[in-house]
């Protein structure tokens, strides 16, 4: 099965912006052993759009058209694919009445243009945009497979993932060739980690990769077989002999995220957390109520950026600030057993850093952040030296706070 | 003068890698007034490359190759290139020298198909890499130019950069320039926004096209015209007209960001903000504060996430809560208020609403969110309808309390 990729967009080719739909198919498309063969990128413009879908047609199996379903005068892409196809389209009757709902429901002056989005192409098997409102769709025509999906990347992933691909698998009785499983580890750095893999790392099938994702280290499993079940088991047997080594560090797998580990932990645990933040600025806060179900276990947090506040409301000694600063192992420790004292809550974080691009010394250089918890009266208290910049040392030491809630939750050594 | 680009890589067909290349090659012809027209991402497959390069003779001026210009069997975008111009190829000597001294300088072994990466087509113009060792070359057979270049980001750029679009633009002759300004917008949507510059849409050069990111719109608009600084009077125009009729509107331009704008803007009027958060559990904080000097408009705020923080901490009345829920206007107004009492800041801004999956009512859906601003005892409270999933909603929530920040401190009715 050979597909093709035709993304439009002019702000592709102006360099506005990466393309990472790119990825996202191909990754896609790679989960059912489907070769992609060329990835084509044209601009907003009919002509070159069907010339593009014409040269395709004459090697693809599988051509899948991305953006350019949107309201405006830009969007050619779904009229291109008619006039190749020479076929009509239909209205979508619920995606117009969401489209309308939606106008109405926020008293918005009802735009025709904005009708045009609900249009399909006659006889297609339709995607409903469950995050945005433009339909994806697939036609066939003789022998050959139309995809027509929208743009945005928050709205195509989910799409791709849920509905194209489990179609496109229906389609054509495609039994899983390549089946990939990520682990996900936190607390352990990437050599340390290869280090005690180093073994598993030179196999050939299943391979194990491992790669750095912001405060998470994650090793990839891919494994290749004839059908799904052998490479489920593959995996399953390379999942247990990484576990075996490193488990005290996996926190997930696949789409887990630290966040979500995490907060169902606390639920089953029935524990609370308030977290008392200054250099991450509410993003740990934030991260924990990134969770749905969170208001269980997260009633309070607060953000005292100032020293003043951090004296007010958290109780941290005057003499603390000034002798040892607001940076510093005390000020740490003392804010998170203030945010512990005035809330009552089981688990309380502090976090207290340098984030940059100024406030830097010798002594304290940016990225030099502590992170303390105190879990029912019982204090861990971290230094953490981090690099880049500001966002990525406030995103990189709400890791590391999550990680540690994560390993104390789990009676692991820190 | 056309351009196509053939990128080359089979990690770009499977995912492994986002084709940041594409992205460094459409930036730099762009800066030519080079219309890039196609990009063609194809694996490493000498008849696949071929193919390419033969369908790309059709319609372009300029074919850019890129990628496979390495050692390994892998590599053979020279070899493609060679055989559909019936060419030969000879060796670059400096390069051949380059690679034997840095080989015999670490002591490696003397492999033979090193020596490959010196070879270049036959008379071609020779762009030595000064990063790496696989040197870039250009060739003109029929009065369309083809141009080798290596793969890694790092060693294309510089030589992208320095040496092919100088090349380019002597070879060419070329004057026209072309150049870009992104205008960025909050608090109007895009169909409205569309229909206030409808007649500039419209126009050809310049052009202005809107796209929506997260919460913001943006149009660019983008001028070609014979000399660098006549495209700039012409983005500077287009600016007056488009400014005359969404000025209020907008917040920034190019590499503007709403949290820095919205920071500045604090620290010019020397106002101090503090924020009561529900739905958005510290992200509204969070964004404040990755402004460098954010501490000294930020003390304090905090997450209220439940009912009885509201009421002991802000001072949100019991009856309020009981009577119109933790969701409404009321709510929200007070919290706002409540912030401001607490921590006597100039500006109290207050969030409350349902960022689902879990949560939503007929009456109050997910999505429901109330934003309340609090400026000096001046109240502005708006109720939003908003869609997707968790973290969009609270994402889409922060970006219309800045925006709210953003017209209040400037006067603009809201």
């Amino acid at each position: 099965m050979k597909a093709e990729i035709i993304c439009t967009g002019t702000e592709l080719l102006l360099g506005q912006i990466i393309n990472s739909n790119a990825q996202i198919f191909s990754t896609g498309l790679a989960s059912l052993g489907i070769d992609l063969f060329r990835i084509t990128t044209v601009g907003d413009n009919k002509k070159r759009i069907e010339e593009a879908i014409e040269h395709a047609r004459k090697m693809a199996d599988i051509i899948i058209l991305n953006g350019g379903l949107g309201p405006t005068e830009d969007d050619q892409t779904r009229e291109a694919l008619l006039r190749v196809l020479n076929k009509e389209e239909e209205v979508h009757a619920p995606t117009l009445q969401k489209i309308r709902e939606y106008g109405m429901s926020r008293n918005l002056p009802y735009l025709k243009n904005n009708d045009k989005v609900a249009y399909v192409p006659k006889d297609a098997t339709v995607f409903v945009n469950k995050v945005g409102s433009a339909p994806g769709s697939a036609v066939v025509v003789d022998h050959q497979v139309f995809i027509l999906t929208p743009g945005p990347p928050h709205e195509l992933r989910p799409m791709l993932m849920n509905d194209i691909l489990p179609w496109l698998r229906e389609h054509y009785g495609l039994e899983d060739a390549i089946k990939s499983r990520v682990m996900k580890l936190v607390g352990i750095g990437e050599s340390s980690a290869e280090e005690m893999v180093r073994d598993l790392v030179g196999s050939t099938n299943p391979t194990l990769a491992p790669t750095i994702k912001k405060g998470e280290l994650h090793f990839r499993i891919t494994a290749k077989a004839h059908t799904t079940a052998r490479a489920d088991a593959m995996l399953d047997d390379m999942e247990k002999r990484f576990r075996s080594k490193l488990g005290d560090y996996v926190f997930g797998t696949d789409h887990d995220t630290l966040e979500n580990v995490v907060g169902r932990l606390l639920i089953d645990k029935r524990l609370t957390i308030s977290c008392a933040e200054s250099c991450t600025g509410g993003l740990l806060a934030s991260a924990l109520t990134d969770v749905p179900g969170s208001s269980s276990y997260m009633h309070f947090s607060c953000l005292t950026y100032s020293d003043e506040w951090k004296e007010r409301l958290l109780k941290v000694p005057g003499d603390i600030l000034m002798k040892r600063g607001a940076v510093s192992v005390e000020t740490a420790q003392a804010m998170a057993k203030g945010i512990r004292a005035m809330t009552g809550s089981d688990i309380g974080i502090a976090t207290t850093g340098i984030a940059g691009p100024d406030g830097g010394s010798l002594e304290k250089p940016v990225g030099l952040v502590y992170v303390s918890l105190d879990f029912q009266g019982n204090q861990v208290t971290k230094k953490l030296l981090l690099s880049g910049d500001r966002q990525h040392i406030k995103e990189l030491t709400v890791k590391r706070a999550l990680g540690l809630v994560y390993a104390i939750l789990n009676g692991v050594e820190v």
